[in-house]
């Protein structure tokens, strides 16, 4: 097949297009105090962070009780965000090859200004007109009435821990007409997806979450435990683990948190901190913006340890609490955690994290950096991995530990906000 | 084969056995002002309704608003019980039947003291000893480490205009060892229950949930739409429809709200009010204690609406959003309302509440009154019909009303709370 159009790209050609964009374009994120935020203020009585409208989303206070890990409470700022908004990538086959609709988007939050991102990536206040800008494109392909073929329609968590009960529609339709592509948006395969997301900071959080619940590699074998066996695993450990969470005012939250003219942050400089930003995005028209951020104070750990086991590959899966989680945990990652070096320096540990540090370049399957959403997040990144354990390792598994194949991992992606966020980013990038 | 144990019981005879136990039963409800509650008080600051222990659940306020129906906003008293208990159902084939353990239950809130309830029905504050009462019997088949055989084990939501966010395990697990029946329990046929499913207020609200998840009958054909056209349609509407709650204290909700001693109701009269109850139960034990309930002001009406296409039956199900659904919709009944009478005189009937008030003893299919989580609710009754009309009656559908097969709406309940607890009520008496 001859190609003709010029948004068939090499990887190579798109990482240079996307140093192009970065060089055409002028990005400032510059701090400023709260005071200076435009169109977002504390709400009075609470102290909320609200947007005038108050649509978008607020920064709120909640107060958490739970028996995970040790029996607690504690109290914490975290992001309200009920709207649920639509990541939608557009895929076409072209000449017998699957090519799925991506576009190269700015985000205050990003380290790298420009990353690749889903077709379309529309909060409710953005796609009902609140900031009275465009309507996204190619939103459409993906509301009622389309004529598209669905192939992935979820609804899916993000981060529990910094966001209560967010959830977005993660879409993916075939079409079969032709569009014509506006600037920044190229079709690529899966094979280059693939390979782009072994660069760091590369793919943004959104695409990675759609395109993980889409069928990337043959099956690999039956997992030890059955679908069923697995299922009952989390629902038990649904009702034994509690965590009781309450909405209370910004101004009222207790246990080191303060508040000064530049932000909002705990005097052990650990967790995150929240911002105010001004934006200004320069380029083929001139956008500018100002709006709070969630600053995380490092840069965090995730990762699947792997396994053969009877000579199918395994992961091991943690059943994890956070206080955002609609059903009190989900599937997440063996390791996850926000303070790998405070945790390093203290001998504190999670579960199983030794082993990754300890890794050998041989049991590292993947190891990358990638940054979490942009558009709530300043500069947030995880180092997310993969290792492979021999298969004679022999490792106790905690309760809320199990072991099941990728493929089964995938299927529970199925299921409303049972697989996390970031174990949805693993499995993209298995 | 020759059944000998005196729990194989007959419907007919477990009829008598419920009213011999009502008879033997001293069971005393009364309503007492909510100064003479034990253990509960109106919590300081925000006035609501909570236990001294700070656990099963409390009455507090909610604010919504919604673009559902119609664009707006509104305040009331809602039910917050954020833990997760247990609806668990024991079976075991016995001489090549398979035999269901259910048990004859009281609670306060129950027209008839006496109903149809699983083996297990434990909260967690329940099982975790807050009571400091006795533990459920059979509880441990459900617990982890149980070496039972799990053939169900889901998430489901409740009602989400009297609950927020409130989710029970529903679980079945099959047994094969040796048990010996307390009083109280009985092994039924599913064919057993078929028929008392058929009796006014005698199978409960837990137990229709529980069964709703197991398939009771052959498959049906298939329906005219597949599973991913129908996932993305309630997807779609999750995203286009909003539901934004935000808890307030009980003290603060407006919009026609009242308090007295007695109790907390509306001035319309319609919707529901808080009562507090002191209860005695002398059976072979005494047992007293007092609590909060909600009563309702009238017997509701729930439906479905079904449909032979292309010699398949459908049933209409709807996309209705509650405020204390998790995922803003679920699918409902066609029909779902509280005030079966006052909508009738003020001729303002929601979509096809008219074809369930016309329909002639051939449409109807099935038609019973049940009552609702009777720990809960005081003498919450509805009315559950199926009606079926003729092939060639043309319907106008809007967009947030779908036909399936009742094969489908099973297979949906399988995702953590989509189907919506009427609606499982009305699969498990079709």
């Amino acid at each position: 097949m001859r190609i003709k159009d010029r948004n068939f790209i090499s990887v190579k050609g798109l990482k240079s297009e996307f140093e192009r964009l970065k060089n055409l374009t002028n990005f400032s994120v510059k701090q400023i105090p709260f005071s200076q935020l435009d169109s977002w203020h504390f709400e009075e009585d609470s102290g909320n962070i609200v947007h005038s409208s108050g649509k978008f989303f607020r920064i709120e206070g909640l107060r958490i009780e739970t028996n995970f890990r040790y029996p607690g409470f504690w109290e914490q700022p975290i992001i309200n965000q009920p709207e649920i908004g639509i990541l939608g990538i557009v895929t076409k086959i072209i000449g017998g090859v699957r090519y799925f609709l991506m576009q190269a988007k700015v985000e205050p939050g990003n380290v790298n200004i420009f990353q690749l991102s889903p077709t379309v990536q529309a909060t409710k206040s953005n796609y009902t007109q609140v900031h009275k800008g465009k309507q996204p494109l190619f939103l459409d392909f993906f509301l009622n009435g389309s004529k598209a073929k669905i192939l992935v329609d979820q609804l899916q968590s993000e981060q529990g821990a910094k966001f209560l009960r967010k959830r977005n529609r993660n879409v993916i339709v075939e079409i079969d007409q032709e569009i014509n592509l506006p600037p920044n948006f190229y079709w690529l395969t899966l094979r280059q997806i693939k390979e782009l997301l072994a660069i760091d900071n590369f793919v943004n959080m959104d695409a990675r979450s759609v395109l993980s619940c889409f069928p990337l590699t043959a099956q690999e074998g039956d997992g030890i435990y059955t679908k069923s066996q697995i299922a009952s695993w989390i629902q038990g450990l649904r009702s034994k683990y509690k965590c009781q969470t309450e909405s209370i005012a910004l101004k009222d939250v207790r246990g080191g948190w303060h508040i000064d003219d530049w932000q909002i942050s705990h005097e052990s400089r650990t967790f995150f901190s929240i911002i105010a930003v001004s934006v200004k995005v320069e380029g083929r028209e001139v956008r500018s913006w100002s709006q709070p951020l969630l600053k995380p104070s490092n840069i965090g750990m995730v990762g699947f340890l792997t396994k053969r086991i009877k000579g199918v590959l395994h992961a091991l899966v943690q059943a994890k609490v956070e206080p955002g989680y609609i059903n009190t945990c989900e599937m997440a990652p063996t390791v996850s955690y926000s303070d790998p070096e405070q945790r390093l320096k203290s001998g504190q540990l999670p579960p199983f994290a030794e082993l990754f540090i300890k890794a050998t370049p041989e049991q590292i399957k993947s190891s990358v950096i990638f940054s979490e959403e942009g558009g709530r997040f300043y500069h947030s990144q995880n180092r997310y991995m993969i290792i492979e354990v021999g298969e004679n390792e022999e490792l106790e598994i905690p309760s809320n530990y199990i072991w099941m194949t990728f493929d089964q991992l995938l299927d529970f992606t199925g299921q409303t906000s049972l697989v996390s966020v970031e174990a949805r980013t693993l499995l993209s990038c298995r």
